[in-house]
């Protein structure tokens, strides 16, 4: 096998000795323009596909393939969108070097010129299909700037999605209409100085006025000043204030009220007070800030009610009276946060491998021998292994996340468990992969990547916030693990059958990993599914066994789950790995011939190194050290199977070539010094 | 032992209610400016330090202490310097808000500044007292700001170094002078746009003419065009050319000119052009730009001549005949890059880790019971892991870079290897460590993180470009294990015992690994270093098996090294690991008492958590399965012993306070609306 690859490697290198000398004609003036060291396209370099590139791209996008088109189409038509034009290329980009009032106010302008081209009709309505035409619409965006897609979020997911779950019927009749046009500009006051994550732990106290029917919201601290709130240092007008409910003297927990913070002439209204959170690491073309009450009254009827409300004399109502599940309902559409962002995440990683991949089949360093022309970086087994796995986890995760999007676009409320559970592990395994995979090509991508016209670096800066916003990764995995355990231990006590998010299996007995693994096995989806499965049961009963342990020795179950946290992250790790197999699978299924076959060795190249890169199969015996060296030497194997593929199937992940940085095309000739502007 | 953990533990959270009781006293307004969320310092947060801080502090930065305070204190005193002051602190620290052309106008204001106060006295003056001396100044300057030690490192390492190490005494005379006092500004022309890491493609070539004793430096192409080098956009006059040599129609290899690109008005000179790179994800205040030559004539005596010089009349001599050796020759002092590089890389994961670990001793984030206060963050087990971990490897990684930093100043021509392997592996190992331990801070630090002036965030964006620059790090790697590898099969060949960087020890009998670890072997030094020293054999064994295996059927030599990427890349590693080990137990043999102890339980913890993390002992049957979970509890149990010299630990680390963001020191102050400006 080594030595069939061996074979297959050389041929290659021989042709590509051909193309190089080819490509390789000396001149002697840099003015002639004729370069010694041409650019090959990675076309020349890769095999025909040999799967349908449109069809594959269609299985990637999942839904509203010409939307997505038809929102490229009025990009390109605007110069508000454009980078620059070297020779017939336009580069689609925001301007990272710009100033940060620049970014800001080229932001607005790109938010509303999408708005006037009709992008957003419908955007605040709660129907499935509604759901995925507007993530279609913001994935596209974020594809050209993560700013665009957040500033627009805050206001039309964020704002208006509070409008839409928090509120009732009064609500929406007032507000959604002015949302959607954008005649009033929205944002979303949750964090605070002193509480991000913890939301319970929040400090804005409000109050009720019964005399004049009205909520009064105050900043009792410096801690409790509002935080981070994406639209409030410049342009936002109204907000969704989170606060706590004190009614009578009593506590009531955490509910959200509308408040205007800015007239209609942008001058901050009276009580309110506004700073900005400044510069940052990535995303400035929104303007973050922060927001501070002091005692500002508003309506009775801007308390978003769906889950409690107050009557106009002043006594606190709600269906639900245990103070955790009413929080825990009243925070469920926050789920719909995470699930942007783990489809956000993939299809960033999708811009870095489609820059990353093309640069190496474009880009050539050191040769074997002298005298052998230098070799492709694609060509490297090292570099295949780099990027190639990432691929084939970004095609699986991929999957998975339009997965997430269709259960919790169709879902009924019996699905909350699921949907809080699935979006949070997807949430933290997607981000942590699109952080590794940008900085993986920027790596890959050498020097130019750091140039921010090249997008793969900055785009690090630009999603870092995904690891930490909307849940922080570490809390999630932890919750993932939380709600595992809480079914386990439960089926245990009731001795009963386990039923819980997709861990009906154990159930079953536990299976057996044969000694001797053949390829043929190690590629068998029904092998991988179980691997993953023995992974993740395995992790449970030792979690449950650590927590049990330490609950036995007198330690409270709270602070024994805390220390037990080792098994507990990579339980949620283990967790969602799986799911994104299962979904990989779902897909593959439904598929036939080459594109079924190219979706199969991308699942087993997702799956090996997967388990190639867990420690946890080795440290709990769950395979031995020779089963674990046949696995690491599969991925090799692999990685050089995808080779031929690689070009095919980044150009399937729907990436148009002019929304990615010009390193990604003809570098040689968008370097040259006739294309500079003087 | 788990137990006593807990019982700890759990003495330290009453003692955090108490405090957190103390500390929550609600209030009205938010304008009396009383917060209810009251700031606790990390200090009574903390144990008091059981080792004396300031012994510490000297052994980390290893020489220079006093002059470190120096470059400190004049920083402090010129407005340059300042990014904002509130209340009585100020904060040091470049804007990375500016635009692009304020950043580098600043930087070059700020080397200059530094220049007027002396610090740069002697900075090309071949001695190793001045090696250490420069070096501590411009650890301090990037402690400041990335862009201000590389704007300046150009000039002097760079372009200084140059002319010290690739000229002779005709160049010493004349251009040392003018680049000390900067009345020259040079920078370093060696990248191309086709060719960074492999400097022997260069495609610029260099014909010379015997009737005007000039030689004529040519870009023959656009993919020859320089590019990157930091200086050329604005500010250079002088370069050093890197070029391929045409002698009488017969190519020499590469050697460097020195020529003028600009004269002393800034104007650029007849056949020089030159563009600029652009914005950069981060080091935006160096400009780096790129050049063209066409056909620029400069003296014969411009060759910088230390390996091989041309004689008026155009002969090419050469001491050295092998052209393979003349290139290595000539490289050679290319690794002052590589070593300034690995020991600034440390100081930046010390300001991330100061930063992150400040914040977790005086930020909350949810209570385990409803009724108890919120957890202090670094009283996580799970947040004592990601960052104590990182910490103990940076002590032990500052040992290696201060030891590094040593064996090259003190180096003599028999040093030449060692330090080139030395120098490779621990600048790949270090930088990467780097990125990865700013990435876990900024997390740790949540959305504190992004904001450029609270630094961390800003650091990986700064810092990235460590990663490929001077040598990509997987290249390096490969490199170290090529070394090694040759050193192994020579031994193997000639039947000779094995002499190389450290491999002596691979002539005795292979360890045996006892079965039962306990915590008192676990934490034995001189099992650690077995531990090590078992890996990198094992691996480097299996290395050369596997490449003789490859070759053996038929593969040529390099191509064979090429496949055994995966065991290549893992022996640089090991090699490089263990060069840490071993210089942190020299610094660690020499102290004693409490500061031992603490250097011990530091060094016991970044061992472990090596062995823990690398996926070799367990795929290579090093270590058994319950081995390995004995290691992965120690871990844990070592951060448990760890948290409460953490802050002692940080302290140590020679970062000031006011040179850290403000995050780092009362952010409930800084962020109060009364501190904003207008």
């Amino acid at each position: 096998m080594e030595g069939g690859g061996s074979i297959v490697a050389f041929r290659r290198t021989s042709m590509l000795a051909r193309h190089l000398s080819q490509a390789t004609a000396p001149c002697q003036s840099l003015l002639e323009g004729s370069p010694c060291l041409q650019y090959v396209p990675p076309e020349a370099n890769s095999e025909k596909p040999v799967f349908d590139v449109a069809v594959m791209r269609a299985l990637m996008d999942g839904h509203h393939v010409e939307l997505r088109d038809k929102v490229f189409g009025l990009m390109r038509k605007d110069k508000l969108f454009h980078l620059k034009t070297v020779r017939d290329t336009t580069y689609l980009s925001a301007d990272y070097g710009d100033t940060l009032s620049e970014q800001r106010e080229k932001t607005l302008q790109r938010v509303l010129y999408l708005r006037d081209s009709g992008m957003f009709k419908g955007a605040v309505t709660n129907s499935p299909e509604q759901f995925l035409n507007t993530s279609a619409v913001f994935e596209c965006m974020a594809l050209f700037d993560h700013s665009l897609s957040i500033k627009a979020g805050v206001h039309y997911h964020l704002w208006g999605g509070a409008i839409m779950f928090f509120g009732t019927k009064r609500h929406h009749d007032k507000w959604l209409k002015p949302t959607e046009d954008i005649s009033i500009r929205g944002c979303f006051a949750m964090t605070e100085l002193g509480h991000g994550s913890n939301v319970r732990g929040i400090e804005t106290v409000t109050t009720y006025d019964p005399a004049t029917q009205e909520f009064i919201i105050n900043t009792p601290c410096e801690s409790a000043q509002k935080y981070w709130i994406g639209g409030a240092a410049l342009h936002a007008t109204h907000t969704i204030v989170f606060s706590q409910l004190h009614i009578g003297g009593k506590s009531e927990g955490v509910h959200a009220f509308i408040c205007q913070i800015r007239d209609s002439n942008g001058q901050i209204c009276p009580g309110i007070k506004i700073a900005d959170c400044g510069h940052k690491i990535g995303l400035n073309g929104v303007d973050n800030g922060r927001i501070w009450f002091d005692n500002v009254r508003v309506p009775r009827e801007n308390l978003l009610n769906s889950v409690a409300d107050v009557t106009p004399d002043g006594r606190y109502e709600s269906a639900i009276k245990d103070p955790d599940q009413r929080f825990g309902a009243f925070l469920a559409p926050l789920t719909t946060g995470r699930v942007v962002i783990a489809v956000a995440a993939v299809y960033q990683a999708k811009v870095a491998l489609a820059t990353a991949i093309r640069y190496g089949l474009s880009r050539r360093a050191f040769s074997l021998t002298p005298d052998q022309p230098e070799v492709l970086l694609l060509d490297y087994p090292s570099h295949q292994q780099r990027l190639l796995t990432l691929l084939a986890r970004t095609y699986a995760m991929s999957a998975s996340a339009n997965k997430l999007k269709q259960i919790y676009a169709f879902r009924t409320p019996a699905d909350a468990k699921t949907i809080h559970v699935l979006s949070s592990g997807l949430k933290a395994l997607l981000t942590w992969h699109n952080i590794r995979t940008c900085q993986e090509c920027r790596e890959a991508c050498g020097g130019q990547g750091l140039k921010t016209e090249n997008k793969v670096g900055q785009l690090k800066a630009e999603y870092d916030v995904q690891l930490t916003f909307e849940g922080d990764n570490n809390v999630l995995m932890q919750q993932v693990s939380k709600a595992l355990l809480a079914d386990f231990l439960s089926a245990l006590r009731r001795k009963k059958p386990i039923k819980s998010v997709g861990l009906e299996y154990m159930n079953g007995p536990r299976p057996i990993i044969p000694a001797n693994l053949g390829s043929a096995l190690l590629r068998n989806s029904k092998f991988q599914v179980t691997l993953l499965q023995l992974r993740e049961r395995d992790l449970l009963e030792r979690l449950a066994a650590d927590v049990m342990d330490r609950v036995s020795r007198g330690t409270p179950q709270a602070e024994a789950a805390n220390q037990s946290y080792q098994l507990a992250g990579r339980l949620g790790e283990a967790f969602a790995e799986k799911q994104v197999l299962e979904a990989h699978l779902e897909t593959e299924n439904q598929q036939t011939g080459p594109l079924k076959d190219i979706l199969g060795l991308l699942r087993s190249l997702y799956v090996l190194s997967v388990v190639d890169e867990s420690p946890v199969f080795l440290r709990y015996g769950l395979l031995s050290s020779t089963q674990s060296q046949i696995i690491h030497q599969e991925v090799a194997a692999l990685c050089r199977e995808l080779r031929p593929h690689a070009l095919a199937l980044v150009e399937s992940l729907g990436i148009p070539r002019d929304f990615l940085g010009p390193i990604a095309s003809d570098w040689i000739e968008y370097n040259s010094y006739k294309n500079e502007q003087a």
